[in-house]
């Protein structure tokens, strides 16, 4: 009924020297492609020879059969030169790049860049707009006046070589077969494929041409991997992938179990991120910033940085002010404040023993800190601000959370996602809460 | 990263009650899917809702893990629930319908729907056209003179009360969403989900509304099955699913590692199915037709028939000429006749052990008896004719098939097919072969 696809007779019909169906095949019956036939696929996805439909069913079969981790490397390769690469190697300065996994409160680029540059480092951070609850590095800093996402790439190596700190938008030329793909598996139920997760993120990372990336790879209930063993491997799978294209890579596991510091929503974190470059700030995001910097100036030769330092000293606020400055933004204007706001209260005593990082990020999404389609505008000043949080004692009436939004008939949702997030324990205690979970190297 | 797809918030912009991606999730993670989620996907994918590429990922995920029995028969009543459905019941002759998955040289839709009718028993035959190496009924009766495929309902009814016997094309009526389903599944490698299968021929099959249903199952080389042990799952399948839907149904487990019969084209097939219906015929295509002719009457109740009596006094002849000539074909006019033929012949002594029915099917569709895509012609003149077959002593030299093509260019390809599908043991010796293997009720 099928051999129309595989036929010697419909093949040669055709100039393509392999057939979608027959590469299809080969993942369904737990097989492993071939180099060639990656690079074909691929190739002829991006040209639109493999159809949507025939890249769903490879993408599912993957998910669910796997891939080696030759597969995987040549995946990633081909995913690479579906486009253009960039080339850091005129700077004077080494590189070190940084990726995260994602999570709820996770403004971690916006001190790490700065901070990391402060010690001579090129930190290229190509970045994009958040979708569903985790929110988007480039939607935060557009919340400050003028600053603007979209840089040449002349204009963002002039800016790497003078203040050494970018955060830009990734243009579409690196890895364009990625970008078609990742669109796919956001609708086709095939995100989750570990080998598809990794050869997606390594492409853009590796084609940008760092020397040395340091991977932030969370897990827990608000992290895309919710799973641990998940996060591991796909930390590893990452790691691998890395070193052995040259690019030197190393991973920390990190909790995302609760939100990161206590601010969800665009504005709202940019102000956190200040409090940190200003040497202040909430103590988890303080902690992951510093270990994330350390293995940033470690892997581009300064092991022994005092990175405490040049946050208490003022040097990374001043790479801050020039980062933002350098792309229009005025550093001095007053951040957006939403309109409108609404208080949580606590209706027990107790201590704060878990806060689900997942409820707060669906919250401040619902309050308009995040978008539902690419392309739709995001509020600057909307989201979820926490007043307690994990290990903090509290009394029945204690204000917990004050949610931001300029849209009031938002809060009802809102409010019902952020309902039952704390985890209030009569005669509780918490045990401090470890960050950095693992280190993979 | 993927919130929006789940989210309420996107869920509520929606008036349908499920979301595509939650439902191939599902599947994915092998659970199984509610009867409000198939009712819902079918429908939802039939109207264009649930795009092609999320049905792909679909049909992956339930050809790698599965589905259970509850999910079949769902899954089958929602195909059906998407067309139209045919009732017999007004007519004064008790129904009874075959379906065979396919193989080469199986011609026995066309002396065995006459023959059943001999008996008073209405028998309709909605078929198909063929594609790859396996021919289509259709094909085969449109090398008579004026046949046509296409009838009105009315006119299939009015058939079925004189005659008895119709072999006509399927309306796009009957179950639409298959007909969408399978053009998906043939281009995404998802054919060969059992369950697929199952529901694709056993929706049509309901939904035409016969009263029992006697299913051909093939397997070996020349199969759709090629594995006995899946066969005989798609036959246990689809007996449970026609029995469940209230239609008696029994499957016969056939082989078909080599052709049936010694003919293997449109006008060759049609040449020796008359040759059956006169009493003589090739002794495998005689045993399995009268194997299937008495189901058929048995369901139809009446278990003592003498079906070989049929054949030999031209009671079953008789109706073959009213069928055919009900629907424009001149019985009289001679069989068109291909204008080149190529000899194939035997280059060692000794018995034939083993005939590859693919390569035979597949020398066939070369010479221009199949087709490559939907809606390509075919000649009516092409295809093999076979002279020696399993159990016949040859000797080097002797003529093994004769090959028949009105586009000389295309003896060369075919050629190469057909080379070496003679297993020809010196002083060997072949067991009677065996055409019905089981019987599955």
């Amino acid at each position: 009924m099928t051999a129309e696809t595989t036929a010697p007779d419909a093949q040669a019909a055709r100039v393509e020297p392999f057939d979608a169906v027959d590469v299809i095949r080969t993942k369904r019956d737990r097989g492993t492609l071939s180099d060639e036939q990656i690079d074909w696929v691929i190739d002829a996805y991006t040209r639109g020879v493999v159809a949507e439909r025939q890249m769903a069913a490879l993408a599912m079969a993957i998910l669910l059969n796997g891939m080696e981790r030759r597969e995987i490397v040549r995946w990633t390769d081909a995913m690479i030169a579906s486009g253009e690469r960039m080339d850091f190697s005129a700077l004077s300065r080494p590189t070190a790049d940084k990726h995260s996994t994602g999570g709820v409160g996770d403004k971690i680029t916006l001190p790490l860049a700065p901070l990391v540059a402060s010690f001579g480092v090129a930190v290229p951070q190509l970045s994009g707009r958040g979708l569903g609850h985790t929110g988007g590095t480039l939607d935060k800093l557009e919340a400050i006046c003028g600053w603007r996402a979209d840089l040449t790439n002349a204009e963002m190596m002039a800016q790497l070589e003078s203040v050494g700190a970018v955060i830009c938008a990734a243009g579409a030329g690196l890895a364009p077969a990625d970008k078609k793909l990742y669109a796919l598996r956001d609708v086709t139920g095939t995100v989750e494929a570990i080998p598809l997760i990794a050869s997606s993120i390594m492409s853009k990372k590796i084609a940008e041409g760092t020397a040395s990336l340091v991977l932030d790879v969370k897990t827990g209930a608000g992290a895309f991997m919710r799973d641990e063993a998940d996060a591991r491997e796909l930390a590893r799978t990452m790691v691998d992938l890395g070193n052995d294209a040259g690019v030197s890579t190393v991973a920390l596991l990190t909790d995302m179990s609760a939100p990161l510091g206590l601010t969800v929503g665009n504005a709202l974190e940019v102000r956190e991120s200040i409090e940190v470059l200003a040497g202040g700030g909430p103590a988890d995001v303080v902690e992951l910033t510093v270990a994330l910097a350390r293995e940033m100036l470690a892997a581009a030769g300064q092991p022994d940085a005092d990175v405490e330092a040049a946050l208490a000293d003022g040097r990374a606020m001043d790479t801050w002010r020039a980062m933002i400055s350098a792309q229009g933004g005025d550093v001095d204007a007053p951040l957006p404040v939403a309109r409108h706001t609404e208080e949580v209260r606590a209706t027990a005593d107790g201590v704060v023993t878990g806060l689900d990082a997942m409820a707060v990020g669906v919250a401040g999404w619902r309050l308009g800190a995040g978008r539902s389609r690419p392309g739709e505008a995001v509020q600057a000043g909307a989201g979820v601000e926490l007043h307690r949080t994990i290990g903090d004692s509290v009394r029945a009436g204690d204000l917990l959370a004050t949610l931001h939004t300029d849209t009031p008939e938002r809060f009802g949702r809102s409010l019902e996602a952020i309902d039952g997030a704390w985890t209030i324990t009569a005669d509780g205690s918490a045990a401090p809460r470890r960050i950095v979970l693992d280190r993979i190297a």
